[in-house]
């Protein structure tokens, strides 16, 4: 079987065993190969190709439906299912999308890109199917880390009440999240596969069953199940208790025995757990050695394992930067916490968790819960200083608003990869943070134009005892702006910076689109056209003393953001003018009403026409007409 | 010992079992007293009397700290902490709160109103606490109901995994969230309350315990929590296994068993979870009967029980509207399924409930779960109506973005309670939605003006499945229009209905704003001063072509809604206005960028000056005066 000629995953039915070995290690190649050449995630999808393997040759994908939690362990699955050939595309623009698609798909039955939300999905479908009386089955995947996550608990709680229900669970226990697991539910699942119950079983029956020359061994995994029930009644005691069957810990690694596995769990009546122990990067010994640095990966050799060279040396990272003053800040104040949900290499908190541990706390993959424990925190005296993605802050929503913005606690909101990330893709875009958190009282919203900014930005934040505060800022590399190692000034809340003047036009930029505006200016000035530029700095409060009169003295404004238009920063500013009576034309430039799909920052960005001279020429189009009518100077 | 002398918690101390009980009797009579009078919530508050003097018995307010979960059971609390006096202004203007909160008391160590939060807010507290070397007390007080919010699971996998971290959770198992609880979890509880031997211990050990006449009986619930743990070594394994002490279950209205179990729960280092077993509505017998109905009450006869009759009869309230016309849709489409987060009777999906039970899913205090498994069902050709407070949608923001919007999936939102909502406070009113949702990609928004265009957007969107859509309608009666039984039609997306036609303004009005903005035009019109006004009916997509042109003519606009106004309604119409060229006066009334206290709805609205006389007041004061400059005729 060559994967390039399979076009349906059920071709994989009725392979041998050695057969799937060997699409397995068809499969290894591919994705170590291409993420060698593209970057992405490796682990993830090294651990479960066996997993996917074997799962799939009891599935039949005319009819049964599959849920992968979070995705970007799918990349075998979308070998499997009619991607092999064109995988070195992965990750880029209108290539295979890093994480699962229905509109890439039809086998990807539902996307994700985010965690713990494949258990409700899959329920959702089961309840389906038996409302509509058909027979199929659903099964979802799940890690142990997405597991720790609220919503996959709730699912838990919602199936384990359905006792009709048909409903295979898959837990891909690899004993990490992106860093190693947090929590008492990680814990109790490393005590099951370490109990010396099942380390005897795991150890000795393979052995000493194939030695018996008349059992037929694709019994095995029934026997050894079987036993390991019996030795040890309490293993999986938790989810029998939540009404699910337990049955595992399962090899996940050997295709046979996962094979019958999954065909015993299947006959299963109900919500059934079938718990699988993977390795992170198996397969390929780097990776295997180092979970964490090769969860996902920029481009690299695949015989060191090291880091393509880039062209040139880059800045510093926003996220690098944001760590190392944090910890800077840290040493100095006991008060401050950082707290992060199971993203500290991402965020940069894992320079503060290695220079003071004890200023650290990640609480696992439980966003909701992170806000509220920093609510408590800031309730008692500490500094909670809470990194998360914009796009997973939205996981804590309300937890924002009910615990924090209503009581006005001082817990201080750093948003990392807010605007456009590149090739993750529309799960991941943080577009919509100034909406979601300008509509609510008490939040001051801030993003800094450059690293520098950043640093003072992050000792305003710190400052802040008044009530909940946030920064914003992109992923990615600063300007190389010179970075101080102490003695950053705070900022006046609320106060934008003038960076130039002119007369023509008044262009009103937030966070990382304050460089480009002075890019934008500059074209502008080729075409005769002098525009001020303000760094607005704060999108709440804003800075009306500013920017009021300056408006009604230019009378042609244009506000430019990297995030969403409706309700956005631009929005903002339209708001101030009406209430302060100021009716000017106002050009808003950002991010439209639509999904910005995976591609390079800059690719997206360029079809977006939000690079400088596409935005110059936007201005000078809009502003070069004859003023919309209602208006006069 | 007289409630009314008592203004420390700590008065309560040394109090004998006879003494307290005393004062139970107080609390009880003055609770019953106050709801029947004032309304408000009855059966939670009634069923932890003595867990609440217990606790108070083991704890020093000059330093422990305590978080109740929710907070409508927290009267009994608000009693002994220097409230008793005033207790009859409950949930008036400038009263008492219905909920806690941290402005109201000292002793309200945390706010809430929301489930789910109290773990995460106490363990905050606890960690702050030990990174200042205090040494304290830390209580959570958390229901069964909330205990299957996955926040509150979050945290106790965190809190589970912090064995030198004191904290103890205090499980207030009534065996109900508003209406019986739903769950694997809530089902394990009921287990061990009901286990041969727990039921043994409890009903034989104290009797014969207490014959022996040289037993210390300040011992004997030590004693009986040994016996149980001998007997049963499997009661709460499920809590042991993720990392707490388990205690229980203790009857929750046994004051002298209570204190010593907490006492006892109070030298265990590390996290516990105290289960205490209680009555919802204890000692009022009509409330015990009928723990739904009672769980919170309009005023009412306290011999009867019943409603006091109102002055007149009131027209059906939407979500009874809602309840009904779903019902009678659901009974000619399989495919609609109402789905509701613990709230049935709330959102009148008792109704569907009742009549199509096959129809119908709650899941429990789970929203997050809620949204992504409607996201599921809606892929499988389903049509889930997902009936959410829109206070209480805020808890599965992340699920609407990530797994209806970016998926366009046709799941269809339901948001009782939006806008104002009179005595539940700053918690509950439904202000963000507009906001929040408003600036996601492919989502439809909707308001009816009254209950019968409710019933006609019911219709369109059960009939719209091109993605997601959402409808908005405000808590309490409408307006007694002629409700249809059948035959309903759909409205076209993204049409406003013109209502009212006058040259001098245009007023643009959304939802529950409609009508008032009717009555501001004649107001208006007694000003010389005629009025066209718009029901616009979608908030997104907006009805340019009907709005755009009547703005260009008229040049004086006022948006009316009931929301915040940052990014709200009024926003998105600037936003419009702009894009189009269209540069025009716009006064926006709406609710402005602060919490609104609890008071009546009439009341909010009057300070929040949204009667229709304030509303035209202002409109005169504003378009009274010269035009803004920047502007001509």
């Amino acid at each position: 079987m060559q994967l390039s000629d399979l076009t349906h995953p059920n071709q994989l039915h009725g392979l041998s065993i050695a057969q799937l070995k060997q699409v397995a290690c068809q499969i290894r190649d591919k994705h170590l190969e291409t993420v060698a050449a593209t970057g992405g995630h490796l682990g993830p999808g090294l651990g479960v190709v066996e997993l996917t393997l074997a799962l799939y040759q009891t599935l039949d994908f005319e009819k049964d439906r599959v849920v992968w939690d979070v995705g970007h362990q799918a990349y075998p699955h979308k070998m499997v299912t009619g991607r092999f050939n064109n995988f070195a595309t992965l990750r880029q623009k209108n290539g295979i999308a890093g994480y699962l698609n229905r509109k890439e798909s039809s086998f990807d039955h539902f996307g994700a890109g985010h965690a713990s939300t494949s258990i409700s999905a899959a329920l959702g479908m089961a309840l389906a199917r038996d409302h509509q009386g058909e027979n199929y089955k659903v099964v979802a995947i799940i890690g142990d880390g997405a597991l720790t996550g609220g919503m996959a608990l709730e699912a838990i709680n919602h199936a384990g009440h359905l006792p009709q229900t048909n409903l295979m669970v898959v837990l891909n226990d690899n004993e990490m999240s992106i860093s190693p697991n947090v929590g008492a539910i990680p814990r109790y699942l490393n005590k099951i596969r370490l109990s010396p119950e099942v380390q005897f079983i795991a150890d000795n029956l393979n052995d000493q069953l194939k030695q018996l020359p008349f059992v037929d061994h694709s019994f095995t995994g029934s026997i050894k199940e079987g036993m390991k029930r019996l030795a040890v009644p309490k293993v999986g005691a938790v989810f029998e208790e939540l009404g699910f069957t337990y049955i595992g810990p399962v090899d996940g690694h050997n295709i046979e025995e996962l094979i019958n596995t999954f065909n015993r769990a299947h006959q299963i009546v109900g919500p059934v757990l079938v718990h699988v122990a993977t390795t992170k990067g198996k397969g390929y010994a780097i990776a295997e050695k180092d979970q964490v640095g090769y969860h996902a990966q920029n481009p690299f050799d695949l015989t060191t394992g090291k880091a393509k060279p880039s062209s040139k040396p880059k800045p510093p990272s926003y996220s690098k930067v944001f760590g190392d003053t944090l910890t800077k800040l840290a040493e100095n104040d006991p008060r401050i916490l950082g707290i992060t949900a199971a993203m500290a290499t991402g965020t940069g908190l894992d320079i503060l968790q290695k220079n003071l541990p004890n200023q650290y706390i990640d609480v696992g993959i439980a966003e909701q819960h992170a806000v509220t424990m920093a609510a408590g925190l800031a309730t008692s005296g500490m500094r909670p200083v809470i990194t998360i993605y914009s796009t997973f802050l939205q996981r804590a929503f309300d937890q924002i608003v009910h615990d924090v913005c209503i009581q006005n606690l001082p817990v201080f909101f750093c948003m990392d990869r807010a605007g456009i990330v590149g090739a993750d893709g529309p799960t991941h875009q943080g577009m919509y943070d100034i909406a979601y958190l300008r509509c609510l009282p008490n939040m001051v919203l801030m993003a800094p134009k450059d690293e520098a900014e950043l640093q003072q930005m992050l000792v305003t934040g710190i400052n802040y005892t008044s009530g909940p505060i946030a920064m914003r800022y992109p992923r990615g590399n600063g300007y190389g702006m010179p970075l101080m190692e102490e003695g950053w000034e705070e900022l006046p809340i609320g106060k934008g910076e003038l960076l130039r003047q002119g007369d023509d036009l008044l262009l009103l930029a937030y966070g990382s689109m304050v460089y480009p505006a002075m890019q934008v200016a500059e074209i502008l000035s080729e075409h005769s056209l002098q525009a001020t530029v303000v760094n607005a700095r704060f999108a709440k409060p804003l800075d009306t003393e500013l920017i009021i009169p300056l408006a009604s003295q230019i009378k042609r404004v244009v506000t430019l953001e990297e995030g969403c238009l409706p309700g956005g920063f631009g929005s903002a500013i339209l708001e101030a003018f009406q209430d302060a009576g100021v009716l000017v034309p106002v050009l808003r430039l950002g991010v439209p009403d639509l999904l910005v799909e995976h591609a390079t920052a800059d690719q997206s960005k360029a079809e977006l026409g939000l690079t400088p001279p596409q935005m110059a020429e936007k201005i000078l189009s809009q502003f070069a007409v004859p003023q919309p009518m209602g208006v006069t100077h």
